[in-house]
Order: C-alpha cells, then sequence, then structure tokens
C-alpha cells in the first residue's frame, strides 16, 4: 500500500441543472469526503490507496464504501458500527453572481464519533510509505481530533511520510480551536498543503508573498515540502488554478491553468494526490505540476472524486490542447 | 381554519425504479409526515387544514413547508429555528418477495427539539373544528411528548374535537414508553384511529374481534367514534385495504379495496383526513368510506401526500369502476 | 401505397412513474392520433401507409410529422399552415382503484380547422388500396365532419376499400351528432370496427350477442366484414382483450389476451392494423388474429404507437410463450 | 397583504439539456407568466403577496396556483373556472448563435376570458398597499384589457400605489393598440417600469439618454417613479444587466451585474419585485439595487421564478463575491 | 478468498420504462455476466471472491472491473489489454404477452479472445477454495473454450472444489459443440447446477423427474452434489422460483417463491451464490434455500447483481412475510 | 431527390452532464455518421436527401433507419443485412482543459462489409442531382473503399456533381492508405471540403495560405470548388468558426461566428450541407454562409444532426443578433 488517508466521507446530494434545493425533485448522488478524494487520485495516477474512516453499518453506510472501493481505493481500514449516522451535505451549483452554495449535516456521524484507539494503526501502516489527512478530521469532534493525533504520531513511528493540509471549515470548529490543534499536529508532518491565508492565522506566518511564505513556514516546521494552490474567480463559471511550493530551499511554480467549472469540489484534494504522487518520486516539481493539472482537470468531472487518467494529467502537465480526442 | 394538525415532516428521499440504495444515482425527493399527509387530504377534500411544526431555517427546511403550501395546507404555525436539523428518511420500494423499507435520520430534528410552549395554542386554536396528532409526534422525544400533551390539553380546552392515531414506531420507543403516554393522553382524545395489534398492546382492549375491540375502545375511554384500518398483503405490489369503525353504539364496515401499489406510505394518513371530513359532517359512515377510498387511492399516487380530487374519492366510493377517463 | 388514413395527431404529455398531472414536474412527450397510430401498424407489419392531416408550421406540428416518419408512415398528404395551433392531450397513468385519466387540449387545432377541398384526394388515392379513419376526425368540427364525409366518398368513388370505426368520444359531440354523421359515411363504409354499445346506439343494431350483432351490422349496412373487440379490467394493470368479427356469414373469434399494462392507450388502433393486415390478404382470421395480438402487445409499449415487430404478432399468434429472448 | 398583481400565467415546457423542441422527448414543467413572478419575488423578500387570476378547474389550473402557493403567493383571488383553457408555452434554451426561443399556445386562456366585474377588486383590495400588473394581461384580449383597466381605477380609488411595466409583446397586440391601451392606463399608475424603445413608441418619451427619458416621463405622466432595466447580450449564456431610476428629480443607478445563464426567464419581472420592496421602503436607491441584484440572480435559476433569498440579494447588492459558500 | 469465478462480463444497455429499443433516447448502464454475477452473490453473503476475466483497457472496460469492486469483488485476476473490445448487450424489458429481449453485441471481446497461458492459475487459486464457472465462458471461443478447461484442471490440481452450470446459450455455439465441450469439462467438476432440460441434452440423463436426474447425474459423474432451480412464468410480471438437489444420497427441495418482477437476469446466478455459500459450510439444504430464495429476490432488484444483504436473504428463508420494514 | 450521400451511421453513446464514461449510469442515444449528418442538413433547408448505407436488420439497426428518416432523411437507399453488426461510439463531454473525447466501437459494422455492387447505383441515381461521401467511408475496409470508389465513378456516370470530403480518421487507416485512395476519388470528384492540414499531407498543396490552397487545389484537380472551415479554440465551450472556398477563380470568406458549444460533433457535416445548397443554387458565397451559419448553428443542438431550420440559418446569415425570440 503506497497511501493511506484518514478522514470523513459523506453522501452529497446535488440537484441537477442548476435547480435550488428548493425547487429540487430529484438530487444527485455522489460520495465526498477530503481524504477519501485525495486517495482516489492516487489510485488514479496507478498508487495503491486505502481510505481509514469510520462508518454506519447501514445502506448509506456501504453505499460510501462501495464507491471508494469503484474508485479503485481500499476499504479495509474502514470501520462499520451499528451506532450513529452517515454524514449528508447538499450542495447547489451557482452561476455568477450566485455562488454555490453547501448545506451540511454531518453532526453526529461514525465519524465524528470516532476515538482513539478504535483503528490499529500499527497493523494499517505496515508495508505503507505516506500517511495523508486534512484539518476537517480534527475538526469533526474533541475524540476525532484526538484520534487524528493519534493517527500522525503512530504514521511517524511507523516510519511512513506524513502530509496535512489544514483545510479549515469554519462551520466546524473555532480559528483558535484549529491553531491549537494545528501546532500540535506540525510536529509530526512532512509536508505541508495549505493556501497564503491559512499559513498565516494559524501558523504565524505572513502569506501574502507564497515564495517567502512557503519557505518559512518549511523552515520553521522543519517541513519536506510546503505546497499552495491558488485560484481566482473571475466568474463561477470560469477560473484559474495554479500552484506553488517549496522545497529543499527551492521554490517552484506550475503553468495557470484555465478551467471551465462542472463541479469544483474535490479540486484542492485531487491537488494533493499529485502533489503526493510526485513527491512519491522524489520530484516537487512533477507532484506541483500533477496535482495542479488534477485540480484543473478536476473541476470538469460531476462529483467530488477525481475521475481523470494519468493520460490526461499528463497531457495538461504537457500542453497538449483542447481538440476533441478522436 | 377547519383542522390543525401538530407532527414532523421529513424529506423524504428515494431511489427511482426499484433501485436499492447502495444502486442509487440519484433520489426522488418527497416530503412527508404523518400529520401533515392528513393535513393535505383534508384540503384535496375541500377543508381547510394548517399543520403546527418546527422546521430548522434552511433550504430543507423551506422545502418541506413551501410543499405543504402547494399542497393547499397553511403553515402559518411552523416555527423556524436557526438550530437543529431537517429529519431524513430513505425508502427503498420492494417487490415480492422483498417488502419495501426505510432507512430513517431524523434523530435531533427540530420538531423533536420542541418543548411545550414553543407554540401558541391558544391563538392557533381560535376558530379552529379539530386537532389531530398521531403517537409520533409523541414519539420523537420526551420533550416533544409534553408539548404533544400540550396541544391535546389546549385543545379539549378550546373545544376541538381531538382525534389521535397512536401510530407505533418501535425505532423511536418502547411499547411501555408508549403505552404510558398514549394512556395519559387518551383521556384527552375524541375519536381514536388504530389498529388490532395497537389496541390490545396499549389500550387492553382485546383486538382480534374488530367489532368487539372498537365497541369496548369506545367505552373504556368514552371516545366518540373509533375507526381500524385493516390490510392484507398477499404481494408487495397488491394488497387490500378496508376500514371499520365504531361510534355510538354502530359497528360499521367499507368495502374492501383491491389495491396496485405505487406508494404505500401515508396510506393510513389519508384515510384519517376521509375520516375526519365524514365526521366532520357528522356521519362515521362516510367517514369510513370516503378514508378507506383515500387510504386506496394514496397507494397509486407517488410520494406520501395524497394527491387526490374529491370527485376520485366519490367515484371509489360509488364503484365507478376502471375504465380509462377521457 | 397501400392504406392511406385521415385524423389528426397530438402531442400526448405524460408524467413519468404514475405522477399525478399536479405533482409533474417533467413530461414525457409521445405523439398520438388513432388514424395515425393505425397507420404506424400498418407499417410495423410491412405495410406502405401514409397520413393525411392538418398540422401548424410550427416546431410541434413538425415533431408530429417527423415522428410519423420515424415510425414508418409517410407525411407526404399532411398539410402545414401557419394558422390554428396543434393539439395536446395529458394523460395520467393509473393503478387500481384509480383509473388513468387524459386531459384533453385540441379545440381549434389545424386538424379541426380542416374544410372539404383543403386535400386533393383525386391525386393522394392514386394507386392506393384501402383507406381509414374513425369518427373521431368527424368529430373534431363540423367542418372536419365534411371533410371526413368527402375522403370516404373520394376513397369508394377512387375504388378503395374503406374502413371506419366510430370510436365515439363524448367530449367532442353528442350521441345525436355522432349518429347522424355515422349513419350518413356508413353507406360509404365497406368493413367497420364497431363494440356492442356503439352498434347499439349508433346503428340500432342490439349489441350484447356478439355473434348476432355483428352478423347483423354486416347485412343492415352491406358490409364486408364487421370486427369487435372486447376488454375486461379486472384491475388496472391486468386486462384481457380478444377480438371476433363476421364476414361473408361467418363468425370468427381469436384467443382471449391476458396483458399487463405498461400503456393501454391507442390498442384499439393497433388492432385495426392487424385487422387491415389481414383483410388485405383476404382473411378475416387472420386480421382478427394479428389485430388481436397486436392491440395485446400494444398494451406492453409506451406511447400510443404499436412499436412491434411483425415477428412479435406471429410469436403471439402462434402461442409462443413467456420465456426470455436470448 | 402588501402587494396584489394581476395577469395570466402559464404552464411552461422546456426540453432539457439545450434540445430543440423537434428533439424532444421529456418536457420540464414549469409555472411563469409575468406578474406571478413579480409577487414570488416579493414573497421572496418577505413582503405578503397575491395574485389575482383566472384559471380553469383542471390539474392543469390546479398546478399552477399549488405552484404559486408553493412560492409564497396567495391564490385567494384566483377564480376557477369549467371553461376555457390554460395557457402553455414552450421554451427552447439557445447557446451563440441561437437564441432562447418561445412557442406560445395561449390564446382562449381562462384569464384571456376575464371580463370586468369577475373579480371583486373592493374587497380584494382591503388592507393591500400595491398593485402590479403589466401590458400583457392588457394585451391578452379585449375583454382583459377592460379588466385591466378597471383594477388599474380600483386600485387607485382603495389608494393603493400603482405600479406598470408595459412589458410589449408583439404577438398579442398591435403598437398602436398597446399605445391606445396604455394611454389609458398611464393616467392610473404611480410608478412605470420600462425601457428607451418602450417610452417612445408608447409614449412619446424619446429614449435614448435614459436620464433624461425617465425624467420627462415621470414629469409627463406625473409618475413618482420611472425605473428602466437594461441588458447586454455579447453571448447567449453571459449578459450584463444593470437598472436606472429616477424619482423626485433624482436620477440613479446600479452597479452593472455579469450574469451567466441558466434561465432568462423572469428577470425582468424579479426586476419589479426588488424596486417595489425598496419603494415601499421609501428608497428607489435600494429599490433599484434590489431589484437590478434580483434580476441579475434570477438569470442562474430555472424556471420563470425567481428562488432567491432575501439573503443572496443582499450579498450581491453588497459585492459579496463569488467563492463557494460553505 | 474463497471463491475465484471465471467468465465475461459485458455493458449492459436498457431503455427505462418499458420502452422499446427502437424508441430509445437513453439507456441505463449495468454490468452483467454469469461469473461476475455469481461472484457478486458471493461477496454479499460474506465471503471474499475474485473474478479472473480479459477486459480492453478503455473506460468501458475500467467500468466493468470497477462496478466489480464497488460490488465487493476482486478484480486482482482480471487482465487488461489494448486490443480488441468489450462486450454489450441490449435488454428490453417486457409484460405480457411480451416476453423480455436481448440482443447481444460481444464477438470478438477481449474475453472471447482470451487463450490459455494467459492467467496464472496457479498463483491466482493459491488459498482458493472454489472455482466457478458457466458453460458461456466455453462458449465465447475456440481459444476460451480450451482456457476453460485449462482453469478447471488447474483447479482441480490445486485441490479447489469445482463448480459448473452449463448454462447453455443458443448463439454462443451448437448442441453438439456444447455437448462435446461439457462431457470433456464434468470429468473435472464437484457441483454440478444444471435443469431438466439441459442435463438430458448435455449429459444424456433424463430430465423430467428431477428427483432421479439429479441422482442419476450424481452418480453418473460422481459429483459432490447436483442442483437444479425451476421457474414457472405465468406472467412476464409474475413468476415462481424454486430448488432442488441432491448430494449423497439425498435429495432436497426449498419453497416456492413467488416473485414479482423488476429484473430477472441474473437470478439463476445469485442461485449459484447462495448454493456455494451453503456447500462451503458442509449443508446442501442451506445452499439451495439461500440459493433460492437469492434468485427469488435478484427478480427485485435492477440490473445483473444481485445487491442484496444477507439479512435479506435469511427473512426470506424464514418467512418474514412482505409487510414494510421500518 | 436533390442529394444521396454514402457511408456508416452509428449508435452515439453520451453519459449527461458531463459524466465520464467510467461514471456512467445512462447514456443519451444519439445517431451520427457524417454523411448522414449532411443528408439530414440538407433536408432541413428544404432539398429532398437520401442516405445510402447498409445496417444491421435489428432493433439498432432499424433505430437508425427511423431517426434518418424522422430527421427528414430517405432510408429506401438502406440495405438490411441478418449478418454484421451496428457500430457504436461513445462521447464524453468536456470543458477546458479536457478535450471532449471518443471511444469507437465500428469494427466488422454492417457497412463495413460492405462491397461493390451491394448497391444498384444506377437505380440509386436516377433524377439524382448530387451525391456526397467522406473519406470514412472509404477508410471503414477495403472492400467500403472499393465500393466507395465505385459510387463515385457510378456518380460521375450518371451526371451527378460529386462533393468529397477526406475527413481523415486515424484510427481506421493510415495517412499513406488515406492519400492513395483519396488520389484515386479525387478525378471523380467536382466538389472538394477539406482544410490547411489534409489538402497539403494528401494532395501535396501547402495549406497554410488557404487563399492560394483552394485556387491551386482546385486548379490541381480541375474542381469545381473547393472549400474549408477553420475552428479556433480558445476553450472547450466556445471556439470560433468560419470557412472560405474558392470557385472560378474567386475567393471568398464568411464571418468568423463565435459558437457556444452544446455539441460540437456534426458542425463539419453541417458546413458541407450549406455548401451544397448553396452551391445547387449556383452561388459559392451562399454556400459558404450558409454552410458557415450551419456548422456555427450545430455546435448549439444535442447531437450529431443538424436539428435547425431555414429561417435560422438566415437569420445568422444576416445578423440577426442573440435576442431571445418571442
Amino acid at each position: 500500500m503506497d497511501v493511506v488517508t484518514f478522514g470523513e466521507a459523506m453522501i452529497r446530494l446535488t440537484p441537477a441543472n442548476f435547480r435550488r434545493l428548493e425547487q429540487a425533485y430529484s438530487l444527485d448522488v455522489e460520495i465526498g469526503g477530503a481524504e477519501l478524494n485525495t486517495a482516489v487520485g492516487l489510485a488514479r495516477l496507478g498508487r495503491t490507496s486505502a481510505w481509514a474512516s469510520r462508518l454506519t453499518d447501514n445502506p448509506l453506510g456501504h453505499l460510501i464504501a462501495n464507491r471508494a472501493r469503484e474508485a479503485g481505493v481500499s476499504t479495509e481500514h474502514v470501520l462499520f458500527t451499528d451506532q450513529d449516522r452517515v454524514g449528508v451535505y447538499f450542495l447547489e451549483l451557482g452561476a455568477s453572481p450566485r455562488p454555490s452554495g453547501l448545506v451540511y449535516d454531518r453532526a453526529d456521524s461514525a465519524m465524528a464519533k470516532i476515538t482513539p484507539g478504535m483503528i490499529d494503526w500499527a497493523a494499517a501502516f505496515k508495508g505503507v510509505k505516506w500517511f495523508y489527512l486534512t484539518g476537517i478530521t480534527a475538526a469533526l469532534s474533541p475524540s476525532s481530533a484526538e484520534a487524528s493525533l493519534e493517527a500522525l504520531q503512530a504514521a511517524k513511528k511507523a516510519g511512513l511520510t506524513t502530509c496535512l493540509d489544514p483545510n479549515y471549515r469554519a462551520k466546524l470548529w473555532t480559528v483558535e480551536q484549529a491553531a491549537a490543534w494545528l501546532n500540535k499536529a506540525i510536529t509530526y508532518v512532512d509536508v505541508l498543503v495549505t493556501n497564503p491565508e491559512d499559513v498565516e492565522r494559524f501558523f504565524g506566518v505572513p502569506g501574502k508573498d507564497v515564495e517567502q511564505a512557503t519557505a518559512e513556514a518549511a523552515k520553521k516546521f522543519n517541513l519536506g515540502a510546503v505546497a499552495m494552490t491558488m485560484r481566482q474567480t473571475p466568474s463561477v463559471w470560469k477560473n484559474t488554478f495554479t500552484a506553488v511550493g517549496h522545497a529543499k530551499g527551492q521554490f517552484l511554480r506550475t503553468a495557470i491553468h484555465e478551467v471551465e467549472i462542472v463541479d469544483r469540489l474535490g479540486a484542492g484534494d485531487a491537488f494533493v494526490s499529485g502533489l503526493i504522487h510526485g513527491l512519491m518520486n522524489g520530484d516537487l516539481q512533477q507532484g506541483l505540476d500533477y496535482g495542479a493539472a488534477m485540480g484543473a482537470l478536476k473541476h470538469t468531472v460531476p462529483g467530488d472524486f477525481p475521475w481523470l487518467t494519468k493520460a490526461e494529467v499528463e497531457g495538461v502537465v504537457n500542453g497538449m490542447g483542447l481538440r476533441i480526442r478522436r
């Protein structure tokens, strides 16, 4: 197993054709969760990946595990419980001047109720190279925050490379709570994925100048690599997406991708899968390039999962253009 | 306003075309809740009806209130709150030998969090003739049980005719809890809608002989009327549906309706709307006949609401047959 | 060209999945019209057929003509006009005890506004063997009644075999109006398709005993053949369908077909196509058998058109059974 | 009741996914009508609104009334009749260089057959503050034109503020007919919503310079306020939308909104709801800003109704940007 | 790994709502293949299963592998090739008197082009208990017939229990070709799943009396168990389904299940999964009961896969009835 | 008959809403084939057209022929065979930076198996004015290449104007194979439709300067006219489309059309229908203008067929703008 990720996945319900939820007569079913999305992206790039989580043993919980496997991710480390519930979120797709919007209904999910000790990390990490999670996992509940720390520590102890994206969600915890946990967690982290705003408010590193920010964060926390993605939103249907990173004293950039947006959720998670893929090859430039291409391409695919091929990612990295592929 | 009902409504999500939830790619959106369903049935029969409840002030909560109004029900007594959540349930439609199945996700809904005093019943009942609720409302939570009792007492005090259907749901409370509440509530009830099993386990009235059971229940609790529906299930797609009742010493029956089943949820609730309609006209036989016809017809309509017309109900009562209506 | 038929076709709008019109969020689009349906059936059996009509020159009118051609029917005798409108009807599919229902919105259609002289029947009937219309065409308007008579007379004059199905629609004309027109028309008719009720109220032939009724009608109006279909409706989803006929002093019957009903509209029209096909082969038994099989099979196909193959029709005639065809 | 509006609503049928009508296999069902759309917009902004109209008492007529109530509009002043029909229109959504197109089938609708005296305006206007209609209502038929004038006069008599949008439709009446009616109507109008072209051809006020045009129209007809919306159409999927207005000698403008177009029907009607909302607060700038924001946002929502929230409108007014709302 | 199965899976395309293929505007996508279906059934019963096959390395091939994993089946033994194509079949769902029908387009698929030696069976069978295939795999092509024999021999050599269902398909090979291969194959088989017709035409065992037939077949080929399923088809939508079997001199029967049919494909394959499950527990009666219940339940689920739970299977085995599961 | 075209048509299957094929749960069914698309375009412009081809006599083959007739094209020259198969292709719609993609499954189709002599061209060309085919027909198989040449020769012999578009598909044949066939074919061709790349690699005419290239090609092969279309792809959803042409020493251009892309397949084929329409009127400028307008408009219509009206084409030619058509 190349990579294990750890976090919650939810059932995503989206009205078709830009309908508002109040207008909805049917809802499209997708599965989404930051760490699962990244595990999917790694599988699509040819890496073996597993997603560790906790789900309720009912059709909704199995739906999530099934779709993870469908997308190539191992669910051998998913715990099933008779208790709790499966998180759900609702997505409304927007158009300028109305941004897309989300309604979360995730309180008290099986994953939010996870506690340290539930997963046998020593077993789960046997033969694994990388571990990845986002701050969302820690934000779900105090017990999930503890379990997240436990996982990070176990990963370090087992010799894995660890990667963290703070991925701050204001509905789940306060900036103060996030900062407290993140500053504990960062000591077990090798690779940080972040953005100018978060690096400043959580880690006290001025974010405006991304070259300096990534360098300073790397130095401050002794990180192997720091990466950031940047997005511009001239309209709801058309954005730009790009990435930068710092490793071993070197600052690198990717092309700026113009994206036409079918579904922008999961773009950041897709970036991380490309990044890890490149870093596993020891090549930050490749990681950034593949990551930015995967993130850009993800905008064109419905759902949170990056249903892409390695050839498509490489096509974007290599600038193969927009002519129809016959 | 002719009738006020009180209870929870949820968003119902159903995979189309008999798909299992694990196979679902889209879910049809309906609204359902026993007391709301009955209020809809009354509106379809030309009665004015309102539904009292509590909902979260988000698109899901408004979706429920909107659809109630669409179906002709007043939502002036619906409280909106920033707190809590909107209940959801998932329905899988079956075929022999697989019965239809439900997955509920309703814990901690805004309605479950209702407490006595939240609704100004004195105001809500001004000029109203009937009040209806089911045991489900009481089963949602201890505070909802108290609020239900408060409502019943206020209705009696305001001179309304009150009607109760125990509608026992084992997932929400135990038989003992239900029995305790129901035996308190029954003292404020004028009309009881029940079935042979419930009348026995909750009220200690032997249920096997429905003629005796309805008579004895009426006597024991000094009820103006007692009604029961009975269903036979030779197959999942074809049932029979019929009703009996007792009032003022008289036992009455309806025809036995053969029903082809599009969606059997809400049939019992539809029955109650016909029953109340007839009893408001002082005619139990009409109440049972309209109730059984509405219940039978409800099986033919997707969703929980009885989207029927008075003319259709009367057509079934009068045996107008199955020829296409051109 | 083997057969020309003459009548109105409309756009049919049906809510999916047994939804009521008041519940409809989308409507399935089909095309239907008695005489067009029959022309389609003839084309499916390998006969060349054309449908004469009048349509508004807008996307709705062209939709109808396009779909007629798709199903194999020539539209060379369809007139297009800038005036008037295209008829529409709405269908609600039922389930016991709720029969299916129709809402017509066909007043002032281009076909209702047809007048004698608009179609050059002498040209249209060149080389044609049969002409078919139903009483619906005459019922659309007084001018359409005249145009229908004109067509029948022209057909006789041109040496075609003529066939008429009174197909009484109470929403379009009274029994008296229908009787008056039908008794004029019958003098130009060779083959009558009817039923026990109509033969009695329109032609004064007692209908109860179908053997006597068909014989007497044949004699009274000097008809080459008289055919009737009979339907039993034990439930909305399951009917029986059968046919009888009289020709040259002989009374014939078909098997009784049990049908599971997907969409029963157009079954009678499909019957006529099988009947004419057989009679063109000089074989009333074949006509009844193919007609009854086509009518029975039509119930299994969505829309008004009989999308069937000759092999399937012969399979039912020959009792090939219900095993899956691999 | 804050506002009563008066006009026709129709069933709108739209093929999904940019299909042409000739390609349509299913049609999405929406409800639309200028004055109903505006009543919906007012309800969404928290105003109480009612829509007065006339509908056929069949499932289609009830569908319209139901959906009006769903969207928060009172239907207590809707007359139901056994006669006439429900108007229908078909919409084809375009893409550059093909503009969207409409096919109307609204002749002889129940609303076109309305006559003066049918609605008891004195009763309907009791306690109401504003009355709104468009020229479309007058254009439906001569009797509807008279009924429209009757309504305006009754509104003035009852002390309501009246608002009119000429909303010229060339398929319904000629410019001369429109001008004649509008110049009669304008004498009962307080607020005029129009555009540069109409103010010139109907009211003889040069429209090119919108500042002068609004001032001159206000003066000429002694209007409390005059508002105009302007649209630029660089492509079918991307427009700009803005508004100007004049009141009490003051000329005001709004921001220019870039809109990505899901469904542009009803944008003008949505504008009017924001305008009236602001004017009810005595604030033309607010009226223009809310109106332009509602109009802009309406482009992003399927159907004719402005399914928006006050918070969303204020978000656009306040320039809150296009980032996803989590 | 408990069980390995070997065969082709195809993309199944079905028009929704009983449409004919000629009427199809969209096609539902499912995956089906006898041996994959059985592997899915085993996974649903809690067994570990893998499916060995050969697929083209394009989105269609991956679609099949993905969906197999989604349903719980390992695809580690699926070979991907740049050559050949992915088989497709089209299904039309019927209604009496029109049976369901299939159009196959599977020639030259990657699996039909498999040759002996492509799969390393020694490796694939390590630690595996059972091997299953049907005659369809052998029927695909001569090279596939050889590869099938190779697999059976390897399975026996590796000590697995082997199970075969002849599953004769007349479109793929003649009775003579089938008989030749089957009589070679049977010598490597432990458990035979068949029916009265096949046991006679392929193995020369009179099939009419199923008790004798199963006993004689077991004896003749020295089989550990012989099982048969029987179906009655009174209508297309309602069948009965039952099973019998013989092992160690004992003849056993199951209940006769009445089934309402959503989708009958894969019922026989689902039976085999229950059968193997029971036989792995050393209990033929359990195998037949679980098999018949799974087969019966499969009719209620869209697609070829038996999306069922062990609890549901046991519910049918234990006669839990048809009441809705709340 | 004005025009006969000759080539393959396939069933096109497309996942809705930008889903990838691996994500597909249903596929939209369209029909496409270069020469059929052109025949449809001609019919839409009021020309009579027929499409000659070969199809398998199963529901898929008839589906294609039916839809051709629906769109106004005669299928009298379509051969049906019991052998071979119907070609299928799968389309994934893209968004920047992911171009749309196609997966073909067309090997061994009935049309690829066509051989010279199968179609009686002398009969088919009686009374016909133009003949059109593309290089795809020749690329299908060696026998189809021969049949294509046979057709061209027969067309010339019968006095038709012939038109060819090389339409190179690298998956079907090599550049060398294409060049060999094209240089044989060109001697029977009157009008060449091509592009800068193809004119160079197949005909040895430098393509960069389109004015020179068209002139030189016309001269070299003694062509009546040479036309080219040019496309720019700044994004997947927005392209430009324009055309140039040379005839009788004159070089002509059209406007450059900005297109918003619903479905870009068939745009080139639609161009050819406009071109031929104009050339039949003896007017290359009209041909280019109508062709470019049809090609541009085609991008806005789902499927491969140009479902457009002559009025719409003329609207674009005349620059009628993007305002909604009421």
